[in-house]
């Protein structure tokens, strides 16, 4: 029994893990009646009832990523009801291989307040380097096991097709052991899917970095996916942790040209009938979607998952809505990410401005952090109304006030907004107010004294 | 009469502008069933037939902003069934009153292909500056005259309500016969739409300078807008150097709380009943737009002012989607205007990063084009099918053959695409391949000696 200080200033009381967490998953919690630490937190910090969490959780609709084994876990919750959240993808690789640079981009998600984080590594010491990672990371912590499974085949063997369904089952086995609180799994990359793929005409054919080692695997040993074929071993490790499951979309589209089409959807339904499979062994769920899509198809993919999935909580890439923008793809998935929210999504990957170029570095971090939460934030505006709109109605005050300090204290990126600012020169006739507009400020023109006095800070 | 050479790859013979569309303007031509040089320019670039554009151009779904005096102008076209155009504001300011820095930013905008540019110039020697920048400019060039009048009786007199209604006619006549291409001009704030303001409990008040200027004039006058009162005056000198007129809307929200309010409705209306009267007169007219809006009020204000101005062509500002995010607002804007774009709005104006903070520089006038060239491309993707799609299908095709070249060739903005590309070291599974994936990259994962096959540069 640990028991830990939230600092969260909605819920400043010690939090104390009680056994019952520790031998349920929260879906179990919440489909026997019970109230868990990790819901009261959550439902503090969302502003809702407990029992409102619990009802939603029970009905699959919201998870709470927590494995039993995250010590310094401050859990989250993700689906209906709350404010959309942002998930950072990091890790080492080949190219970057030690552990420092991965930290580094840790910490700047953390400080750029992404909600979870997710471990990609591929080189190095994976289990150090996930071990220390975890460590570091109060925000729930997720990563893609597979990875880890065919890095290792590749070194020993030299090709992903000797990695063995045992020798996949233990990395997940050892993931879950220390504490990943969950974990993208490829399992509708089967053979149904994998046949629609084929008789596809897709201009980026597979794109997700899992599922091509999934079909690359299956093609090489002419075997069923094991994650599919032995789906109630994966769910025997991720209840007894509680690893919430990412169902993720090895089959999605890479480009708007292969967006919502035969294998995209045809995993879908699949992913559908696993999630329900999640559900009666009490194990928590989520689906993970595209990709790249034209912005008109972004909606219908929402409602598609979310009427497939039984309304489980969805995590998407982007969408990416435009393929021509390398450079910009934290703008186009901010896009099509606040779209997809608007419409139900309930959690957003980001992406960031190294996408389809390189490997981003802790300012590209921060900066697809930012747009990401931008797009959260734009659809919260509209799913939690009021609530949402609070902070955006207290920014609009300290603009009509020329209320400079306030104005950076509210603002999503303080630095960033610091630094932007530039001051008209004294010489002029709103000297220290914004240079927009220099002495002709709308503020200051039509509510003149009133305005004036207002202002408290240059 | 004059020659000019295009220099489009899709219209590279010389164009002619003939006596009939240096008397008529654009709309009447049309409406006479003429097809002026402007018109076949234009079909030629958008890939439409001239006869179809003419008739959109008389039924008043597009606009061709052509002063008959814009001696260099390569003409554009605005409006339904035409691939979305993206403005950028710039101009000199009390704060930065040399022409230089302003000829900097119209280099830059017009470098990073902005569509049109308006020049919100309020400092310096404001005819001579104006002149320098149109005679610079190919691009449909736009101004707000009512910047020039106030600033002028503000210099001479200590006040705006000083200039009179033949100072505001004798600005709005001279920059008509420089060759400006179309002004915003604030007709829709009026006594009745004032009244609605005053009434209404808004956070930001009024948030467009040319609507405060108006307002300040009206109150202390005690005075209906001479732009609304005068309104005729307004058109004979628009029909007679065919300039387009963007009738602005003054009262249009500044935060999310003020958005689709009374005040903003009622000018749109009022704006409703002044297009009709433009195309009475054979006056070409475009309607303009928010602004802050939340995300689901985007679609309908679109829907909205389509209705009620029948159609008209749509310039929408933003709309800026939260109110958090200033440093990022390329991005807020980015999101609502893809969104408005997708549901009709046919021009946008560009925000950059440092909107709500300072004046831009010449990078983020860069930046600002691009967000809002990406807004307006994943709305032409879906407005346009396959012909705006062509580019990212083929960007997706270079993305599939690893064709690095390729790709920075047809990114959006290949400068930045090849800078932030970072090749993978030559020690790597994969050298000079992206830095992303390295060894695992999943067009090299299952493409094989295909997708290498493919690959022609580094």
């Amino acid at each position: 029994m640990e028991t830990r200080n939230i600092g969260d200033s909605l819920n400043s009381e010690l939090i104390t893990r009680n056994s019952q967490s520790e031998t349920m998953t929260q879906f179990e919690a919440a489909r026997s009646g019970n109230i868990t630490p990790e819901m009261k937190q959550v439902a503090a910090a969302e502003g809702i009832f407990a029992e409102e969490l619990r009802a939603q959780i029970a009905a699959g609709r919201v998870v709470i990523p927590a494995n039993h084994n995250h010590a310094n876990l401050q859990p989250i919750g993700i689906g209906t009801g709350l404010r959309v959240k942002v998930n950072a993808n990091l890790g080492t690789s080949e190219v970057e291989p030690d552990a420092e640079g991965a930290k580094k981009r840790l910490m700047m998600a953390l400080e750029a307040k992404a909600d979870t984080v997710m471990d990609l590594s591929t080189a190095g010491g994976l289990d150090d380097i996930r071990r220390a990672l975890i460590g570091a990371c109060p925000a729930p912590f997720g990563t893609v096991p597979i990875y880890q499974a065919a890095v290792a085949a590749l070194k020993q063997h030299g090709d992903i097709a000797s990695m063995t369904e045992d020798d996949l089952f233990e990395v997940i086995a050892r993931q879950a052991e220390d504490g990943v609180d969950f974990i993208t799994v490829h399992c509708g990359v089967n053979r149904e899917s994998v046949r629609q793929l084929e008789s596809a005409q897709r201009l980026c054919g597979v794109v997700s970095r899992g599922g091509a080692f999934t079909i690359c695997w299956m093609r090489a040993n002419q075997r069923e996916n094991p994650l599919f074929e032995s789906f109630d071993r994966l769910l025997e490790i991720a209840r007894e942790h509680d690893v919430t499951l990412s169902l993720g979309d090895g089959l999605r589209p890479g480009a708007l040209a292969d967006g919502t089409d035969r294998p995209q959807v045809t995993e879908t339904i699949i992913l559908g009938e696993l999630a329900e499979r999640c559900r009666a062994a009490g194990v928590q769920v989520m689906i993970e979607g595209p990709g790249h899509l034209p912005l008109d198809q972004v909606a219908a993919n929402v409602r598609l998952q979310k009427s497939i999935c039984q309304d489980a909580p969805f995590y998407v890439l982007g969408p990416i809505v435009t393929d021509i923008a390398p450079g910009y793809d934290h703008i186009t998935s901010a896009i099509g990410g606040a779209v997809a929210a608007m419409a139900g999504a309930d959690f957003l990957c980001y992406v960031t401005p190294a996408e389809h170029l390189g490997l981003p570095n802790a300012e590209e971090v921060r900066e697809g952090v930012m747009a990401a939460r931008i797009a959260a934030h734009a659809a919260d505006v509209v799913r939690l109304g009021e609530k949402a709109r609070a902070w955006d109605n207290e920014m609009a005050r300290a603009r009509n006030a020329l209320d400079w300090q306030r104005q950076f204290e509210l603002a999503i990126d303080p630095e960033k907004a610091r630094r932007g600012f530039r001051p008209a020169p004294e010489k002029t006739a709103d000297p220290g107010g914004c240079s927009m507009c220099g002495g002709y400020c709308v503020f200051s023109l039509l509510q003149g004294e009133e305005a004036a006095s207002g202002r408290q800070a240059k």
